[in-house]
């Protein structure tokens, strides 16, 4: 696995890859990797010739209140396991002072409901951050597909939405959530959770996996459902960021759940805050 | 020469001629071609192996009161033209619809004062469409080389600076300014002016050249420059829209002239709004 930092040394190993015939699998992420991470590996490994993974801490989808400094960096064991995997050619970890240069002042954003919504909310310019590093990574990189995890949902359709406006000729790829055994979504936030939260994260799953059950048993009220959703949390003494059902093709909100159904929610652990969903196809 | 309107199209087009190991010129136009638009064909021409023109009337960058539906598009004279001069592979001439089709909402922009300041005072969302359009165009035809005109040099600025800033592997050539041999510089909007104006219009670069020999002649106070410019052109009875002297490596106004500095001018002659500019170099 070769380790590349330098942005235009990143750009001709990529080049000389496509020149070589080879597709690129591009799987983009902030580090402090998990199974969820490697699930997109695999994914990427399996479809394309060549893997490319990047770790870099994206500092402008960050607000001045959140977390971009407390965000883990274990560089070292992120190197390890995704050596471990054999399927990574090449890992891209750019310097914050490469990427963003003084007097840097570009972005590249998408403006429709897909960003007011869900974590648009309470986090306004964080997909104007998200889509401007991935922007500039395809334009690094340009590779043939992107992998990209459901656990980010809204940030996935967000990116997709943008690269077909722009024309990007990269494919995106969206892999399902992976989980621990009691159900949390795995996240590198997690690692912020004291053992007591650790025990009462899982709620958040089981509150989505409850109301998929009602709505098997043919609940379409979305209100009825986000309702419960609050309730199940709220057992766990959790604040709810928000809880909501939404159409899974453009995010906007459901009153009578039909179709692809996304229903997302957003909660504090603490100080942790952490995002699920589920996708329920109503035929 | 082959024409193509298709996107996709134009994508494995491009594709092909780099997989092939051509380089690729490009040069960006709205149409109504004139010997200005030539002379970046011809630039192209002389350093890449394949040249592509694209011919766009590019909604975005208009405000609506300004003159897109008057905006000249003799297509037919233009891809005459183009044929005529041997030098151009393939023109790309995308429908309006499959740029910006329904629910398209994304953009690339730069927000800094390059893009507030000259054009940008009276032309806020100008820029905007721009970069935005060239950007597409970029993840589109994925060009060596892109060919811009000195005719809009803030343009030429900002699209420089928005390609570095996002990482575009394409580099810049910046092509003097074409003229009348009255002096006036060669643009699409000429085509708007009665004869009494057209006999007009040259003032803004004989006061441009005036001000040349002044500064040669070891004035160096902008303010005093731009009062010669100002009453020279009002000579004419023209509306002044804005003379300004700056940097011409950041825009950033001078008040005493050093380096490399961008005179320039936009001028209602009539309802026609001119532009038209000279760069300095002061040792």
């Amino acid at each position: 696995m070769k380790i590349i930092s330098n942005i235009d040394e990143m750009r001709l190993y990529a080049a000389r890859l496509v020149k070589r015939g080879h597709s690129i699998g591009f799987v983009p992420t902030m580090g402090a990797l998990h199974a969820g991470h490697i699930s997109l590996v695999d994914a990427a490994a399996a479809a394309d010739a060549k893997v490319i993974v990047s770790v870099f801490v994206n500092q402008v989808q960050f607000a001045p209140n959140e977390d971009f400094n407390a965000y883990p960096r274990p560089i070292k064991k992120d190197i390890k396991l995704l050596r471990s995997t054999k399927k990574v050619d090449c890992l891209f970890t750019p310097e914050a002072a490469e990427m963003y240069p003084e007097g840097y002042a570009s972005h590249v954003a998408l403006e429709n409901s897909m960003t007011a919504c869900l974590c648009g909310v309470t986090r306004p310019a964080h997909f104007k951050g998200v889509t401007t590093v991935i922007a500039k990574f395809l334009n690094i990189v340009n590779p043939d597909r992107i992998y990209l995890g459901q656990k980010d949902a809204q940030q996935a359709m967000i990116i997709i939405k943008m690269m077909r406006d722009l024309n990007y000729r990269t494919q995106a790829v969206i892999c399902p959530i992976v989980r621990e055994k009691d159900g949390l979504a795995l996240s590198s936030r997690n690692a912020y959770l004291t053992p007591e939260q650790r025990n009462s994260a899982p709620v958040i799953f089981k509150s989505l996996q409850m109301v998929e059950s009602m709505v098997e048993l043919g609940e379409r009220n979305a209100e009825t459902i986000k309702k419960e959703i609050r309730r199940k949390i709220k057992e766990e003494n959790l604040e709810i960021d928000y809880v909501e059902a939404v159409s899974a093709a453009d995010l906007k909100p459901a009153e009578q759940l039909s179709g692809k159904v996304l229903i997302a929610a957003a909660v504090f652990v603490g100080k942790t805050r952490l995002i699920d969903n589920i996708i329920i196809d109503i035929p």
